[in-house]
């Protein structure tokens, strides 16, 4: 970094997250982002090309209120509990502002989307990790002291472990103080959502992606959703930091995905059974391999070190992730594929085992 | 505002940009936030729709290189020394975060985009407002005082008025010690830009969008040019925020606006020639007219009051943007809109002051 007089003491302070590689070769099977091995609904390019015309010349709506309509009436809540952005990231960054730039400490699991970390980093949060089970799950009890506010994903990742609603709903009875923030980037492949809980408690905040079961990572669009004055204090947020963070495409096409219901539901139901799939497979192979309701894996092997494994699978055009961090130094996390993908990964570790 | 005591101190001390109104009807003359009146160039679409495939499901570049290649070739400068982002508004938000949160005061225009004192409340930045001379035009000597940094756009806005770059240098040649930002959202209708100068001042940031003279406010696209070390922390503040601010649709778009000379020259220019007829025809009127390099201009009459004209071409179906702040609430800016809008919007103003 050729840090200078130039940057702010903020800046230099900060770590920013990194993302999986997203290689510009085609030739690699890419299991380390969790994208959706499965196109968009057809609808979508449908949507998009009809927004192709000189509108683009103007402004999109600054609220994308066609986008909430549609959010809205699906998951059976207002537009005005709904708060959009540019990927859940973005989402996620305004929570960060808006409800846990205080002075206690947040919490969140010590094994987790590391990108939580750095939003302290960047808005200067002081936090506090919570160790996960031996098992790797989310032990509730543990949060259940005075904080400045909650953030767990559910299903957690990168393990992929699930809490239920109820657990959720007595842990939000204990924690009336702070803004409890679900992360159900991964909910749509198994999980149920903790969204009809909104309605009773004013401080659960949900956020949900279209990266992932909508297969728009491309796209970049997530959104929040809870009680109207939460969504206040992000437009708030929103409107002080960038009017538009949703272009006109990003908006119809959204709107598209959310709309294909049946499209939806087919392709996460493939990717559940593929994923039971590749369990079992792996299992075979001496596996340990945590029970997951997202669309990847989180498996470690006794006789295998991590990153040897991840890098034998690069070397045969196998991309998967391989955090070096405390705790999860042996594990992968694998992005489930297409089935003829997952089978020749299978394969592929046969011959790292041999 | 609902607030209550989920928000922050920082979201509540907020006061939010407000933009121009983006009506959903289309039957208004919309003069009123600076958008182009000319379609984005043809191939911007041909090049969307080429990657309207199945690669929406997977993240796109985040580092968008080869829109940074294209702007660099262009713009004879390096990619290392292009950031972007989405909307220059996003652009702005990272580099008050990564060169002005600093205990000195930054200096902009009492006069200018409204959005600068809203970075500085949402960044807990100290400003320091300089007023425009008596002609509404920037004194650079004001400025030639110990600061924290220095931001204002050229042409500025909403004045249209321009300085020139050997002004510019020799207001960096005695500013070494803060970033100084050239806001040159409209500097391709008529200004000079200061691109060139970056490779001599490390501390000279210039951003630009596509919003005006690209045609593509709709698809949120802007960038900064400037020393490596300034494009580093601003992707440092980016990489903790967002990793994926463009979506791989804006990023092709945006390549084949900013590839096609032509159509950008061919635009512009009919633009600045609509921009000479409008404001002989406001003169004739009766008008003041400031001398405008923008895609807009800053009128006012002695005999009319601003908001008065505001709210009867309103009511004719023409929007045009009034600001109620001090020094300039006699003032009207209006949008060089096509030929035929232009002349519609002479012709309502004449019904006014008959």
């Amino acid at each position: 970094m050729k840090k200078n007089k130039f940057w702010s003491q903020a800046v230099r302070q900060l770590t920013p997250y990194i993302p999986g590689e997203q290689p510009i070769s085609s030739n690699l099977i890419k299991l380390n982002t969790n994208e959706n091995p499965y196109a968009p609904s057809p609808k979508v390019r449908e949507a998009i090309i009809s927004e192709l015309d000189e509108k683009l010349r103007l402004y999109p709506d600054p609220d994308a209120f066609s986008l909430k309509n549609i959010i809205a009436s699906k998951l059976n809540i207002q537009a005005d509990q709904i708060f959009v952005g540019n990927g859940s990231d973005e989402v996620l960054a305004h929570i960060f502002y808006a409800f846990f730039k205080q002075s206690s400490p947040i919490f969140f699991p010590d094994v987790t989307y590391s990108f939580y970390k750095v939003y302290c980093s960047l808005h200067e949060i002081p936090f506090k990790q919570i160790p996960l089970a031996d098992d790797l799950s989310i032990n509730t009890e543990q949060y259940k002291k005075p904080n400045g506010g909650i953030i767990f994903p559910n299903p957690n990742a990168p393990t992929g472990r699930l809490l239920s609603p109820k657990i959720i709903e007595d842990l939000l009875r204990s924690n009336k103080n702070s803004v409890l923030v679900i992360d159900e980037a991964y909910i749509d492949f198994g999980g149920i959502s903790s969204v009809p809980l909104i309605s009773s408690y004013p401080n659960l905040l949900i956020t949900q992606s279209f990266s992932k079961s909508r297969s728009l990572a491309g796209l970049r669009v997530g959104f929040a959703v809870g009680d109207g004055s939460l969504i206040e204090a992000l437009d708030s947020v929103k409107n002080s930091f960038n009017s538009y963070p949703l272009d006109r495409l990003a908006i119809i096409g959204a709107m598209a995905a959310f709309g294909d219901t049946k499209y939806f539901n087919v392709t996460r139901k493939k990717i559940i059974k593929s994923r039971e799939k590749l369990s079992l497979d792996l299992l075979d192979l001496g596996f340990t391999v945590l029970p997951s309701v997202g669309n990847f894996l989180f498996i470690t092997h006794k006789k295998y070190d991590g990153a040897d494994l991840t890098l034998f699978l690069r070397e045969n055009n196998i991309l998967i992730r391989h955090f070096d961090k405390p705790r999860i130094r042996n594990y992968l996390r694998i992005t489930i594929g297409l089935p003829e993908q997952n089978e020749h990964l299978v394969n592929t570790i046969k011959k790292f085992t041999l």
